[in-house]
């Protein structure tokens, strides 16, 4: 099982969770490109360390807006955003590849994110991107999304991804944010549905029903210290209960 | 001889100059890379036309300046701009490669460029970038500046330009564009000189002596409509000389 | 009648429209807040003028989105955008105040003023900004949009207004951009059609049949060489008919 | 006496300092306004807190360079740079005056502050701008720089302002950053050297020798939890020596 996380989200003299951190527990690295947050420097030095570590790079791009740190829907132009996903594609690789490895794979941020799951042109809009840049990348998401499907349509790689502190729905999905019980904070109940979905157990829905959730990495949160320690407990009950955690890229 | 020109300096619903136009009159293409000017969109556009046409690309880094056109020094910490250059390099090459090629060399711009001509720190962070980014791309500048002389010491290949409107003094360098006189007007007389550079021969300097400039790439200006008619008729005078016009890439 | 236009709409080296020539024709400047297009300098260029020549001075205020020209739908919080419009108040108020006057009325730009015209909430967030600043500002806006109901019913002046150049349906919406027909592009027929608008004649809708439509001001545009012919065009035949044309704002 | 702080530089979804808790203990707070650091949702709450705090409130202007967090000198075109400042008045004063009072100082930040120590364009720029916008606004800055000067000279009305930890040569001027021992970091030293300031003792310079600093304002940091307990004691040390503290402005 993979370990996601969102890293590299602060900007210039302001900064946002634990990087360093984070990289000794999860195993994929959703590095910010600056567009939403982020910047060179940041990039540079994120990029530097999950070599290091031997965590994956991946490109968790987003829209070109870091007043709202990228979690508003932009009605962008679809070739508009193609381009704006190749911009940060090409800006984040130059850090992989002179840390000494490449970008991995692509999962999109907040708001693109969101919208991608059901908005066909812009989802096609990031694929397209993905495909043009280089075909063989990993693209990661939500099974049942349109932009998964629409990335195997294109002949891409979709790989889904869990989320750790979400509660689901009975047909999968996720619940709402706006809605009561949404997020989970108990760490250990956390780290034990995540064991679960790691070794192909049911979870609770939000209906008190079961289910199998299917997923090749689990996305856990950092950008809080509580945040870090649940990733870290999430991580310490996997290999405990035998599960290997490594970059779901191989 | 190389014709280089600045292009790709618009930005979302502002345009400047006439990229098309332009390409069909130079050989080498300094394409802004998002941070003075330019936008996704324009670099996709523009590398596009360039490699259709077989004009060489090149980044045309500057500082993260839109509002001051990368025309104002900024006094930055020479790490934070070594990681804009390779941000911006990155971004660029994203787009060169979709297109068929690769950047193929580095040219900084405005403020950048002037600040880079002295400025010890600025320039040997804009080496490193290029050098950790390949260390086979050349880099285009004036003979005698930092910039040039700390780009071969890294190893980098060093390639001089010539500006086809300005002033020279009897020392080499450009008049100062406060100066009067410091930019020629004069089609007939610039591409005189242009000639008399592609070819070899002296050029009067501003005092009225005479100068040989060696170059491998003659700037020429496009962000006007007249810009580019000079333009045109200094690739004409060339090439009625027999001057044989390409990039100087090779 | 009122003949309000855009205007401001450069950003630092890039210019558009040609704001000198505007403002000799037209009555009220809607002039950008450097949010989705603009800068200090030149809301300081057009204010001045605008009260050398006695155009009333509007704020048009946009979405943060230089990239997109304020012209794409931004999901914002509303209480951000509320305070995003104080802020462009507060900002082009400093401007027409040092020129001698103040800002006069609002008009939201672009994206943000179709969105307002059915979204209650952003809607509702603009008005309470106005309210905010100053509650004897009037705005401006389409008859039946939830932007002037909700201002009438905060307590502002509303104030329609009828574009020049655009079709109307028969219940006096605009016709979508996206249909064919639905922008005039002959200088007579939209001349002939402000006259008619000015003097409470029926112009003719999109289907054939024929709509009286009351407005106190017209929008033209001026951002190419020829709007700004139209524009000059449509006070000349507004005169012609015998209509005073000055600020709307009295 | 009075104690000033800078405040507001947040941005975004990103955080710095804690202003509510240093609100509770200065008397005059430089807000930013959204070019070095800030937005309009920060600045309409911190406005708003000090205005209920009975905390004057200044407007911290800065180069506009978030990237950067305008702490790097930019050579900006002073008509530019005017206008810009201009802006960031009419903003903040949005803001001031719905919560019900008004930008009552001036403080530039960070490089520009520095800048405008000796560099008597941009200074003379910065003083142009709060003449025009409000002669009557007093300016806050160290001794013997240009900016005060320039400003005296403008006809507006200069206030000292002291530094809580820094350490002054014996001329009366800070000890660079960059040297050794130019910070203080012992609360209790920086409380009895405040304490010192207000009540016209001397104080140690550098060098070993004793230095009298007169000072209306001293400026106290804010940006660390340890930050706001030495400004807390900076309150406590004055309070206790019978010093008044209350804003300059009065």
């Amino acid at each position: 099982m993979d370990l996601n996380a969102d890293m590299g989200e602060g900007f210039g003299s302001w900064s946002m969770g634990d990087d360093s951190a984070l990289l000794e527990v999860v195993t994929s690295a959703n590095v910010a490109c600056g567009f939403h947050a982020g910047d060179p420097s940041i990039m540079r030095r994120v990029t530097a360390e999950a070599v290091e570590r031997g965590v994956a790079i991946g490109a968790h791009v987003g829209y070109a807006d870091k007043a709202g740190f990228g979690r508003r829907h932009v009605d962008i132009e679809p070739a508009t955003l193609r381009d704006e996903v190749l911009y940060q594609l090409g800006a984040l690789d130059a850090f992989a590849r002179i840390a000494g490895d490449r970008v991995r794979y692509v999962k999109p941020h907040g708001a693109l994110y969101n919208t991608i799951g059901h908005h066909v042109d812009q989802a096609t809009a990031v694929v397209t991107a993905v495909a043009e840049y280089d075909s063989t990348l990993p693209v990661l998401g939500l099974p049942g999304s349109a932009w998964l499907q629409l990335a195997i349509e294109a002949g891409l790689t979709a790989v889904h991804e869990a989320f750790a502190d979400r509660a689901y729905t009975p047909a999968g999905t996720l619940v709402s944010r706006r809605e009561t019980g949404s997020v989970l904070h108990d760490a250990d109940e956390i780290a034990a549905r995540c064991t679960a979905m790691a070794t192909g157990q049911p979870i609770q829905d939000v209906w008190g029903g079961t289910l199998v959730v299917e997923a090749a990495s689990i996305c856990v949160h950092g950008d809080t210290p509580g945040a870090v320690d649940i990733a870290r407990q999430v991580r310490g009950a996997l290999e405990g209960a035998g599960v290997t955690v490594r970059p779901f890229t191989g």
